[in-house]
């Protein structure tokens, strides 16, 4: 049997094995994921994302909890920034879900932040479709928010839960206006510290003050105390009822659309840089272009439109 | 008199405002750019980096005034990682930076982290262009070493100093050893703190376990107390130390040719994919492509690979 074969009939190790093969940019597995893609599209992907502290790890444990007792199968990736000072160190977090680890219908998938071009959201994108594919009914994709590649994965998802947390130093104000777009649903967790009320009430008057035009969905804003399993299941609610109102308003097939689009120009861009860049490499026009660069007789951006320009037909 | 001409007579003002244009990716700055290339090279460049909280910000402070004090121009690229969750709070550094405002011989700009394609070492490779065709004798980037973008700002760097902290939970197995390697002078900051010998020579151990061919520099690791001024001429004469066997031991021919190198391989990129993109988002075959990704009959890895091929040449 092929391994895409054993991945669409629920394989665990050809499973983890693509996904590993992904990450490490393997030809071969490029190959398999034009297969993958063709069987995705049947889960509904969740992102979560927060600023680190506000509790992520341990709302997402106890949201696939509630999830595997309504008896759905559950695909996780947790996209990890690594840090070259303080390394894997936020890996332990995911130790929380171990109680998951030894349930097979729950498959969890940490992802380091790598430094080359998309790379990131390029694998935890491949890596959403292989557990799409795998037939996992729920896949949530938690991020800590602290860069741009990490708010760019959560365009992935269909549903994007922001987490924040009082006394963090992160106030409203605080929260850049591209975090305040992309949350559906905003959950203020540890809302037995003092100035949770506070906090809710300014995120209610930041989001009011955003028109949404008939026909939107307005982000919603609940409270949790993850630690203590308070207010999951008003979050699967709210996330059940996001679903529906995506499902019924034809909204679905927009976003969808949008995303497909962005992920296919994500393509292009890496194969058209991956050819061009091996072509170059192999041209001694390059050595030479170099050496003029060197000298500073030539300057880089002029040589790069030259050169731009006689590759491109 | 064009802005280029007033730049490199030293004009502030004209300086300030092409690196605006810059960070905003105007067209225009971009060919005032290829000008100022051809006046580049004169400047030593210093790269500071090291985790959040390592006193950077007190250290460079401290060397700006005694580069002022050998009567040596300076220009500062500081490089902030902008959060989405916490906006440019790390910007308050800059404050103690202030006393050099006033003084001409200085040039200070903070760059914020962009989320954009190679957008942050792009300007800040830019923004050091600038400095280094001013005349200044020294240009120091000071980055958070968090993100794989920052330790990319550092390979813009002639002399790399690193800088940690005791007591930071960053102990020397979780530096990354891509920081190990980039570092040309290793600083041990607030040495006053507790653990900050068992930091030194812990850092001694691990880089004595590196092999140095025959010629190349041994990376050195020094103490200081930046807020008490101290260590600060220590490692002044190590960077100088460090300017000299580079230009003794014709190394540097070789590191700026590396570097000059990558830097035009990325202009090639940026270029490309501009021209590129630009050429499929006005074509009619985009939105076909994207229909038949969104049903799944094609997959974008394929389809990717074609369009490429249809674009070069």
């Amino acid at each position: 049997m092929k391994r895409v074969e054993k991945i669409l009939s629920g394989d665990v190790r050809s499973t983890a094995r693509l996904i590993r093969d992904v990450e490490d940019g393997l030809r071969d597995a490029r190959e398999e994921m034009k297969e993958i893609f063709h069987h995705t599209g049947g889960a509904h992907i969740i992102g979560i994302t927060g600023a680190p502290g506000a509790g992520k790890s341990t709302l997402v444990d106890q949201l696939v909890q509630a999830l595997r007792n309504q008896g759905k199968t559950v695909g996780i990736v947790a996209v990890d920034p690594t840090s070259p000072f303080t390394g894997g160190a936020v890996l332990g977090d995911r130790v929380r879900m171990q109680r998951h680890s030894i349930d097979t219908g729950v498959f969890i998938r940490s992802v380091a932040t790598r430094g080359h071009l998309g790379g990131l959201s390029r694998s935890a994108n491949d890596i959403v479709d292989i557990l799409d594919a795998t037939g996992k009914d729920v896949i949530i994709v938690e991020t800590v928010g602290v860069g741009q590649d990490e708010v760019e994965i959560v365009h992935t998802a269909h549903t994007t839960v922001v987490t924040l947390a009082p006394g963090m130093g992160d106030d409203v104000q605080a929260i850049k206006a591209g975090i305040l777009e992309v949350g559906d649903i905003f959950v203020v967790n540890k809302a037995d510290r003092e100035g949770s009320d506070k906090l809710i009430h300014e995120l209610r008057a930041m989001l009011d003050r955003n028109k949404y035009p008939d026909g939107c969905w307005e982000p919603t804003v609940i409270k949790a105390q993850a630690n203590r399993n308070q207010g999951i299941d008003d979050l699967l609610e709210k996330i059940e009822r996001h679903r529906s109102f995506f499902d019924e308003s034809g909204k679905r097939e927009q976003l969808i659309r949008t995303r497909v689009r962005s992920r296919f120009l994500e393509a292009v861009k890496e194969t058209l840089l991956e050819e061009a860049m091996e072509r170059l490499e192999n041209n001694d026009a390059l050595e030479v272009i170099v050496s003029s660069l060197v000298t500073r007789e030539k300057d880089p951006y002029s040589q790069a439109e030259e050169i731009v320009g006689r590759m491109l037909r």
